[in-house]
């Protein structure tokens, strides 16, 4: 460290031992003197060569931090006058920086003027996230018993999603590697709108479908495309919590509507807002309850929607693990009017990091899906999308969920028996039999967030049933994964829950 | 094909040779007939046994339709009635559909409804959405010569990468493959503020950086996080497209100031917006007129920002490839009040179709950043961004950047001299000498839009500068990618370019 006066300059001190280059210790040490007003507008500063000198360094390094303070309008040069901070920087501009960009002050400075009321409000973020604060979460979201949504990552094919992954990242086409289609690559589209017709009973066409970032990106798109600000939405009351981030800020006003044992409850949402812009619904396999929608109920929400001008948005999330009996059919397939928005995800079946789930939109909507993918973040990675569609077009993929069907049902058998054993009455289990989590009823009284919380500590995850509701539930619960949770630990995690409660 | 009547219901035809199984096609055959009327709720439906006999089937796929239907709620049954059409399917909900669901005539109606001006209101989407509507795309976005943001793919070091996806792909991690952090993989997170700080000057602690889904992403949040429907928020005139799209569909009011050889003419933005919540903005080199934003400048419009509690979001998509004099230093690190957003991107350092950039934000901003991509998409692909830490980590990344910088600085002269050779006084090149790209200033008259469609037509990509301006630009222009555009395309494309002026 060397200490070194420049003439008429405060002491530049250079650290030879440091990594950082001469040029850029001289260069910034520049603009902190100019910032900090150390260095006044119009004030002259020493040759490159004399102040070289004057350092003892080459003049190499002085002149390429004046050529970039040169460049970035902090140096001025005058014919006759050499080198000056520049004029043209006003001294108001550097006033309320004097003294502060000095030393490591900033940090300070950020924290005391957090603290003053005042510039809390110069610090003020839109309302849409400032309304999404969501409450604390006390479930556990570690890997551990019980955690919703994840699928057995234990008994995925990796070697085989591996290889079909190498296939393409080897010898990338230039097409893989460049800007990709913001409805998503062409070949996995027509493989998702078959599959699609054959197993849920969409109709649509290869152009209706949209490849995204998981289903929730199908949920922020739906709501940016189909809503404004204050247009109201039905949601399901208990409903996914992610469906009510992604309306929430949109701007939507959230309208919640009780569902009973047939599913949305439609006479109650058209009592409660008849001119909703939009529903969101989870009629195959509801989440959290398990309720299917009945048909009674699936067709009065269609002859709502098309009199209204709503849109459906049916969020099919874990269909493809109906357990007993044949899948149901989607809502999309029964309707006449184009009004329905379907939304899926591969998150579940094959695993949540590939990020890839898709939106089937009616054919007139598709160029405004489009749009709001663009502004949002272009497209999704083209290779994963290729290993995708060969996933599928080779079979993995049927073998694979045939595969997990039979293993879920074992898994949820194991944990309804283990319920039934040392839990029953104090957990009621409720729901259709599909996918991956079930939802248990805990007796009238009992704070589900106060149990989920021991649970967290005893390292399980118990996701209370209350986070799913928008008003306080006349009685809690614990939605319980066992996609991710083998035999084992569901006899362990049982018995510890057991000691919970 | 076989057409039987059954009993006395309508007839059914059963398609053996059909890969939809029987039970199948029986389900949907009575949907759709409960659905078109053709049965009545209440009306009693033949027994399994007697209806597989008449249709000569196996009684196994009858009793899995009824029981498909009934759990849907097409069917109930009834002690001593037998099984019957569910009695509470409202009349009134049936007629709408009521000869419309069989067939395939649904297309039919939706496009007929399309055109009455009616149903045009009822297929309202949402004004954020209608106002995006860009006007006509008049250049090519294939991967042809002068295609904007297009980086050197061939020179990209495809077998290190693919080693590296590999190495995680093979045996991930469940961490890898479950579902991962809002705010991205830490150990990226860490690699990221490191490389900014040293190489950006940008001040900063890993967990104020969040991984996202490329610069677009970081836009979108950013306008989602800062702005509320109506609010202003200053653009550069011209500017960044996308980053007009991301700020319309936040609802923000777009106010266009002007940019000059300084850049974005601060006391012009005070004078049109003073009370403007935020500015978005590219000061290392702007896009699309490659100015460097002066020191003065700066100052100014942090002052500005300071005493108004304004946010800058500042976009510094391509400062990599600084190709003459050093790396201009980002704007966040002169930032004193924690009033910056930055925003940067992987596209062009490594390949657009990666889908990793970053934002780097205000401390406290972290959480709300994070709930607010948590709504939009949840996180990035897990497997990516380690295998993207590991680029980092062993130098390839850096090794890359200087191998590119290179090459851009022989493509950019490459191209500077075709210009100058050929098109002179015709193409005027203006900006610094940075990117992947150049803007050359067509003679005052000559339509741009048409130039580019001329060159399209030629295979060719030229983008027309009015594109990046709100309002009608006095003098147009052409954008020239030539990052991805090699000697002999540069003067092909040069040659034909020529042609269409």
């Amino acid at each position: 460290m060397k200490r070194v006066s420049a003439g008429f300059l405060p002491p530049i001190a250079l650290d030879s031992g440091r990594k950082v280059p001469i040029y850029r210790q001289l260069y910034e040490w520049f603009r902190r003197a100019i910032l900090a007003g150390q260095l006044r507008p119009g004030q002259r500063v020493p040759s490159t060569r004399s102040l070289a000198a004057e350092l003892g360094v080459s003049r190499i390094p002085v002149s390429s931090a004046y050529e970039q303070l040169h460049a970035e309008g902090y140096f001025e040069t005058f014919v006759g006058a050499g080198t000056c901070v520049a004029r043209s920087i006003p001294d108001d501009a550097l006033k309320p920086a004097a003294g502060k960009m000095t030393g490591k002050t900033a940090g300070k400075i950020l924290r005391s003027s957090r603290q003053s009321p005042d510039s809390k409000a110069m610090r003020k973020v839109s309302r849409r996230v400032a309304l999404m604060q969501m409450p604390a979460q006390t479930w556990s979201n570690q890997l551990v018993a019980f955690r919703v949504s994840l699928p057995a990552l234990e008994h995925f094919p990796t070697r085989v999603w591996s290889h079909l992954v190498n296939r393409h990242s080897r010898r990338p086409t230039r097409q893989l590697m460049a800007y990709g289609d913001a409805k998503g690559y062409r070949p996995l589209r027509e493989a998702i709108a078959e599959y699609l017709g054959a197993v849920r009973a969409v109709r649509c066409e290869p152009s209706q479908v949209l490849v995204t970032t998981g289903s929730q990106q199908g949920l922020q798109l739906s709501a940016q495309v189909l809503l404004d600000a204050n247009e109201g939405v039905w949601i399901e009351e208990p409903g996914y919590p992610g469906a009510r981030q992604a309306l929430t800020m949109a701007g939507a006003k959230l309208v919640p509507v009780p569902v009973d044992h047939e599913g949305l409850n439609v006479a109650e949402g058209i009592r409660r807002a008849p001119g909703a812009h939009a529903v969101y619904i989870t009629p195959s396999h509801q989440y959290p309850l398990g309720v299917t929608m009945s048909a009674t109920r699936r067709m009065l929400l269609l002859q709502w929607a098309m009199r209204s001008g709503a849109w459906i948005i049916e969020d099919d999330y874990d269909s493809e693990y109906r357990l007993g009996g044949r899948p149901i059919a989607s809502l999309q397939g029964l309707d006449t009017d184009a009004r329905v928005i379907y939304v899926g995800t591969f998150s579940k079946v094959m695993f949540p990091a590939l990020r890839l789930g898709y939106v089937v939109v009616p054919g007139d909507l598709a160029e405004a899906f489009s749009t709001a993918r663009d502004a949002a973040d272009q497209f999704s990675s083209t290779l994963y999308q290729a290993a995708m569609t060969d996933f599928i077009r080779e079979g993995h993929f049927a073998r694979h969920i045939r595969k997990m069907r039979m293993l879920y049902l074992q898994r949820r058998a194991a944990l309804v028996e283990a319920i039934h054993k040392r839990m029953e009455p104090k957990l009621e289990v409720i729901g259709a039999e599909a996918g991956m989590h079930l939802t248990a009823l805990l007796p009238p009284g009992v704070s589900d967030v106060a149990i989920s919380r021991r649970a967290a500590e005893m390292g399980i995850s118990a996701m209370p049933l209350s986070s799913c509701y928008a008003n306080p539930p006349r009685r809690g619960g614990l939605i319980l994964g066992y996609g991710g949770t083998d035999a084992r630990q569901i006899q362990d995690g049982i018995r510890k829950l057991a000691m919970c409660i």
